[in-house]
C-alpha cells in the first residue's frame, strides 16, 4: 500500500473539471462531479473516485449520461419533493436533492426528496455529510443494478442498494455510516476480480445458485443479501424508497452503467434531512451524541472503538496533508485521458511526497 | 408444535382487559394493549403476546409503569411531534405516536413523532401495520436496554434495537419487516434458554469476551450486531433517532423491564409515516409495487420467495378462523393470573378446536 501520494486536491479537481470540459460535461455538473471524486479520494474511497473517470467519460459521449441536463423540481408538499434528474450524473442530481432536502427541513423540520431519471451517485456519505454539516440528521438511499437475490431467491431482483446514515457532531467529523444492503459491495467484487482473491465464503452464488467464492461468477450469478431476512427486508426498504415511491426504475428496470453506456441507468435515490434543532437545542444534542461516544469507546479496555465513518475524516485529515494517495491504475488512468483528452498531465503540477 | 387453538380472540382480549383492569390498568392503556397483544397472538409473535402479562401486571403494581398515565404531545413543526408517555405502556404511547404520524402525514405528507420516557413497545410490525392501514410506507425505531456491543467492543452499549419497516399493497395483506439490529433476538435468547438449546455459532460473547453459544451467559456477556459493522451502524441509526433525538434513555439510560420493575424503562420510540398519494396516485404506487413482488416471487422455480410478513398474515388468517394456538406456559400463565384476580378462566367460555 506504499502508493505515491500527490498533494494539491485542488489541482486534481482542476484536472477532472478540465477533462469533463474536453469530454462534453457542462459546467455545473463537471464542478459538482469533480466535487464529489475529490472528496471520495480524500476520504479513502478511491472506488468512487477518478478511477470511474473512464466510464463516465465514455458514458457521456454514448448518451448514457446527458449533459448537459436539466433536472426539475415537482414539490408535493412543504416536506416532500421530487426531482426528475433528466439523466445527468448522480452525483449532481443527488447534490441538488441533498440541498433541497435540507431546505426544506430548515423550513418544516423535515425534507425528503425523491430522484428519478437518474444514474449511479457514488457514495452515499458524501450527502450525508452536507446533511450534517448543516446539523441535521440524514438518510441517504439509492437503488442500483440487479445483482442481490431476495432471500431464498436464484436470480438477482436488487442492486447493492446502499442505505447511508449520519448525525452532526460538535467537531465536524461527522457520524457517517454507508453500508451496502447485500452481503458485499460491488466494488469489493471488482477488486477481488482485479487482484485475483477469492470472495468471502458463503457470500455469493453462481448461475446455478450454487455458492461460490469465485468472483468472477457473480456477473452470471448474485450476491446474496447482507445476513440473509434481514438484508433482503433492508433491501426492498431501499427499492421501495428509492425507486418504487420516487417513479425511478425499479429492478431490472435499473441497468448497470457498464452494461449500456449509451442507456441512462433509471436509477433512484431518496434523501432525507432532519433538523435536530425542532428536537432540542443543537447543544443538547451535541452534548447527548458525545455521551452516547464515550460509552462506545470505553466498551473495550482500547478506548477506541471507532465509530462509523472515523476512518473516512482519519484519511481525509491525513490525505489533506500529506496528499492523496494514488494506486498505479488510477495514476494510468487519468494519464491517458490526459493524452486522449489534451489535458497537461496534473504530476507535473503537483508534488510527489512518498 | 401441536398446540392446542382457542378460538374467539375477542374473548382472550377480553380477559386481558379483564386482567388489566383487575390490576390496575386504566381503561385507555388497557384497551389498546390487549389489541397489541392479540394482534401479536393472532400473528404469530407469542413472544409479545400473553405471555408477557404477568411481567406487565407486576410493573403496573410496582410502579415500572404508570396508570393511569397522561401523556403529552409538543408538536415542534406540521410535520414533527415529540410524545412524553409519562412511562405509561410503550405499546399505548407508541399507538398515540403512530395516529400523530399519520395524521401530520396527511396533512403535511411526512409524519415523524419521537417518543420519549416510554416503556417496551412489543413489536414493531403492530404500529407498520397501522401506518400501512392508512396508505402510507412506516419506519418505526426503538432502543432498548443494553445488551448489544459495538462492533469490537466488549460490554454491551446497545439493545436489540428493533426497525421496522412497511408498506401497504392493494390486498391489505402489508409488507412488514422488523428485525433486530443485533445478530440475535432477545426473544430467541430466551427461547434457548427456556428449550435448554444452544444459540447459534457466532452470535454472542460471555463476560470475558469470548465466544459461546451459551444462551444463559448472555445476560453477563453480550449479544453481537448483526453482520459486525453494517449491524452496529444500525444500531446506531436506532439508538440516535429513538434515543438521542428523542429525549429518552440512551444507552445504560435505558432498563431492562425485568430488571427493576419499579423503574420506568426510558425507552424511546421514534416513528415515521409516509403518505403515498403525495409522491403518485395508491394506483400507481400498488400497480408498481406488485409489479416488483411479481419479480420477487419469480426469481426461484419456486415461485414462492417470501416477501416480510407474509408468514405473519398466513398466521393471521389461519389463527382468526381456527383459533389462536396457546403454547402450555401460555395457558398456565394466564390460568394462575386468572385465579389471582378473580377473572374467569377464558378456556371456559372459548372451544378448544384441536
Amino acid at each position: 500500500m506504499n502508493k505515491p501520494r500527490y498533494t494539491g486536491s485542488d489541482a486534481l479537481r482542476d484536472v477532472c473539471i478540465a477533462l469533463f470540459r474536453a469530454g462534453g460535461v457542462d459546467q455545473k455538473q463537471s464542478c459538482e462531479v469533480a466535487n464529489n471524486l475529490i472528496w471520495s479520494e480524500l476520504v479513502g474511497r478511491e472506488n468512487f473516485g477518478l478511477l470511474r473517470l473512464p466510464i463516465y467519460l465514455e458514458r457521456v459521449a454514448m448518451g448514457g449520461l446527458k449533459c448537459p441536463c436539466d433536472p426539475q423540481f415537482s414539490n408535493r408538499s412543504d416536506t416532500i419533493s421530487i426531482l426528475d434528474a433528466d439523466a445527468g450524473f448522480g452525483q449532481y442530481a443527488a447534490n441538488l436533492a441533498t440541498e433541497r432536502a435540507v431546505s426544506l427541513a430548515r423550513t418544516s423540520g423535515v425534507g425528503m426528496v425523491g430522484v428519478r431519471n437518474s444514474n449511479f451517485f457514488g457514495t452515499g456519505a458524501y450527502f450525508i455529510n452536507k446533511i450534517a454539516n448543516a446539523g441535521m440528521v440524514g438518510l441517504v438511499l439509492s437503488n442500483s443494478f440487479p445483482k442481490v437475490t431476495a432471500h431464498g431467491g436464484l436470480s438477482p431482483i436488487f442492486g447493492t442498494n446502499p442505505l447511508a446514515f449520519g448525525a452532526p457532531r460538535r467537531n465536524g467529523e461527522h457520524l457517517l455510516f454507508d453500508m451496502a444492503t447485500s452481503a458485499l459491495a460491488g466494488s469489493t467484487v471488482r477488486e477481488c476480480i482485479e487482484n485475483d482473491t477469492p470472495l468471502p465464503d458463503g457470500f455469493a452464488i453462481d448461475q446455478n445458485g450454487a455458492p461460490t467464492t469465485d468472483a468472477t461468477k457473480v456477473a452470471d450469478g448474485a450476491l446474496l443479501p447482507v445476513a440473509g431476512a434481514k438484508g433482503y427486508g433492508l433491501s426492498l426498504f431501499v427499492e421501495i424508497l428509492a425507486g418504487v415511491l420516487t417513479g425511478a426504475g425499479v429492478a431490472d428496470g435499473v441497468s448497470s452503467m457498464y452494461s449500456d453506456v449509451s442507456a441512462p441507468g433509471q436509477n433512484g435515490h431518496f434523501m432525507v434531512a432532519i433538523d435536530v434543532s425542532r428536537f432540542m437545542t443543537p447543544d443538547e444534542f451535541y452534548t447527548k451524541f458525545e455521551a452516547l461516544i464515550v460509552s462506545i469507546k470505553g466498551s473495550h479496555p482500547s478506548n477506541d472503538i471507532l465509530l462509523p465513518g472515523e476512518i473516512r475524516w482519519r484519511n481525509y485529515h491525513r490525505n489533506l496533508e500529506t496528499g492523496i494517495p494514488l494506486g498505479d491504475t488510477t495514476r494510468k488512468v487519468v494519464e491517458i485521458l490526459c493524452r486522449q483528452h489534451d489535458v497537461p498531465v496534473p504530476w507535473a503540477k503537483t508534488r510527489q511526497v512518498a
